[in-house]
């Protein structure tokens, strides 16, 4: 048998996140009966007037919340960023064509490996070493005739971010960008790109949902052997309905996107959410035990890794798996670094209350003070 | 406002479709804290051991009810069956090969047509003309080298079900079936099949999960630039954990695998759907008023068409809409046909209860009686 906490459990996983408590409850609560239809959301068909309304209702409170132009189409599939590994060069090039990747993470390293399934060139215009920084854009080796570059603003595994964006767009080549851990987390300049991606697991909802929102004219550069279910154009003429999408992935998105309008949208949680990362890095900065090896610059505000000190965990080696432990038995969970670094790592996306990061901190100061 | 229905609703969807209710409530009941780890089932990281411990009971649980023998392996991907469409020629086939579909309704078209962004012969071996039967294996006419021959054991729009699975595969060519709406209503005979694929929202769960059953020996023949996540080699070697899987729709799936075997298994609610499918058939048989296209022998125990017939509806072209209306009116809901062929059409998935039946052959003579 398990035992109940005694106190609250906070969730610092990086996706599957933790949701929204007022999301869940209210799931909960229609899980039987969506508005007296004596049906779960997950019966409704998909082409009835019931859940065609839920999507337009997500497409529509997106679009409110991130300010989108009316020629920026929205997609709802499925595959996961990972599907769009895949899709983007599907959709943006010929066979014979280049791309541009900056690769500043594990997912950007991942995007660029399976692009160039793809593509005659894969190309790296440039890359971190290690993935600590964004290099400047004055040392990206652009290769001049690429169908569009791409980039992962927010590497959730290093915790690195770009601090600024590249100006390329604006020279014709169609920026594309892996958004998955900081789409809705803070505000987005559409306009300086020609197609973002996400897997929904973050900030938007449920795994099993795949938000894709594509400049207009970018549609219709498909390869003919593009994959329907990944096919932006025939997506975006059927309005994300060649196949049965994830409804109830779709449902819990629009509780989201209406939890997030009433707390003021993005630019409200965004302050929120740059106020619990300051305090996270400064209660690293200022610990003698804990340490995070990102540029002050490029440092994530979702996704936020530290470890126990190099000199400290040299004689204490048990040191990070005695932190992981200890936190979890007081309700911090989630806190294991990816098996790819090691080390911890706290995930702070919108749901992950101001409380949440202030137990952390309490509990790391706590813990520098006993083990010290 | 909408008004609670006066009678329970039996909703006739060909999915996504109604649940079990036990599914549905056990789900509610565990939404916000999933066996006291006080996270929903939507919150688990994909890789902790909680969700893990899910995957390997979803798995287990479906190969205990479906009896599959060690060298097939199960996968749980995304993308739908028509994901599936483009990943069977991709994971079966090099460049310039062939493969044999016999078409017998809407979704063989699809998957042929699909089939054809990547084969260099989609050969149609066979296809009924209406789709209202399966043409005699002997009048197939296989390439000779083909990669696999593609069947659609039941047809979803139309109603119509293999009686009798072909020789082939002892021919040595695999045998490959999109089993969605068929796949644990009635048992199949594995060891005749090199691959089945599923949409889950029939019989397995919600939309968003695809299952995907395919014998060892099949594996390692996948072309390179298969997308990773449709990879069934890369799946089965990472336990289809190489990116985020639909989490929540897996989690149903484990409990609708749970509720069926508490049933008694495949065996057991085979025979509870060949009753309601009898009985269903012989109210539109002996109407005068309705009547199915489909041969009996091809008639499916999943789908059931059926409409108006000819004559009466040359004089009373409104009698379809008038029937779906008061049928919905009378809690029978979802039972349009496909917007391709018309009609009506009720979809008897495990999940729909005998009762349903019932009461839907009760209003069609009450129907009959007022307007006949």
């Amino acid at each position: 048998m398990h035992v109940m906490p005694a106190m609250p459990t906070y969730n610092f996983s990086p996706g599957p996140a933790v949701l929204p408590a007022p999301v869940l409850e209210r799931a909960q609560a229609e899980l039987l009966d969506w508005r007296n239809t004596g049906m779960s959301v997950m019966e409704l068909s998909h082409r009835g007037k019931e859940f065609t309304g839920i999507a337009a209702e997500a497409e529509s409170k997106l679009r409110t919340l991130m300010a989108l132009p009316d020629h920026y189409r929205v997609l709802f599939l499925q595959g996961g960023a990972t599907g769009q590994f895949a899709a983007v060069p599907m959709n943006l090039t010929g066979d014979d064509a280049a791309a541009d990747y900056v690769i500043t993470g594990n997912w950007g390293t991942r995007a660029h490996a399976e692009a160039g399934k793809f593509l005659a060139t894969a190309h790296v215009a440039a890359t971190s070493e290690p993935h600590t920084y964004v290099p400047h854009e004055s040392e990206w080796r652009l290769s001049g005739d690429a169908a569009y570059l791409h980039i992962t603003p927010n590497e959730t595994i290093q915790g690195v971010a770009f601090d600024k964006l590249p100006d390329s767009d604006e020279a014709g080549v169609p920026l594309v960008a892996d958004v998955s851990s900081i789409i809705l987390g803070e505000p987005i300049d559409i306009t300086r790109f020609g197609v973002l991606y996400a897997g929904a697991q973050k900030n938007i909802g449920p795994a099993g949902l795949t938000v894709v929102i594509v400049r207009e004219d970018l549609l219709d550069r498909a390869r003919r052997d593009t994959p329907t279910v990944w096919d932006w154009t025939a997506m975006a003429k059927a309005g994300s309905l060649l196949n049965t999408p994830p409804t109830f992935a779709v449902y819990v998105a629009t509780l989201v996107f209406e939890w997030l309008a009433a707390l003021g949208g993005v630019d409200a949680i965004a302050q929120v959410n740059r106020r619990k990362a300051s305090k996270l890095y400064a209660a690293i900065d200022e610990s003698g035990l804990f340490a995070n090896p990102v540029a002050v610059a490029n440092r994530s505000i979702m996704n936020v890794p530290f470890g126990v000190t190099g000199a400290v965990l040299a004689e204490r080696p048990d040191l990070e798996r005695r932190f992981l432990a200890e936190a979890a038995a007081a309700g911090l969970v989630n806190l294991e670094g990816h098996r790819s670094v090691g080390g911890m790592r706290a995930s702070i996306y919108n749901a992950m209350p101001e409380a949440g990061v202030d137990a952390l901190i309490a509990f790391m100061k706590e813990f520098e003070r006993e083990h010290g």
